[in-house]
């Protein structure tokens, strides 16, 4: 498993959504589902210049994004 | 944007994959890209039961889960 845990918060994280964020700037995507700690999904993009932002769960770009982050390995 | 900062690792996260993982049994997920601080994709899930695992990038699930995921707030 993961060697460290990364720390959640225990509320909805998200208060705005951003849009026109391209896929090529984020680094880390996280998806988070609805539950007891906040009735939407949510996800959190972390960009290349460290700064985050919230996403659009229902924004195609999504899937485009986590494919980029998916593929950003295969030329290692 | 978000509310608060996910404190994340500055190296590689994952030393090992955990394989048969159902998507509902994930709550969030993690993609975070290969970049200066580790050399591979990491997956990071957080099951419903609080653990985390490291899940293979690679694998057809990820996008399953990922689906799951953003689906799950439809009902709300």
């Amino acid at each position: 498993g993961p060697v460290a845990a990364v720390v959640r918060e225990l509320r909805c994280v998200c208060l705005t959504t951003t849009p026109g964020i391209h896929p090529k700037m984020v680094s880390d995507l996280q998806v988070i589902a609805a539950g007891p700690q906040c009735s939407k999904v949510e996800v959190v993009a972390t960009l290349k210049n460290g700064r985050e932002v919230c996403l659009d769960p229902e924004a195609p770009l999504i899937k485009k994004i986590i494919q980029k982050i998916l593929d950003s390995g295969k030329n290692n």
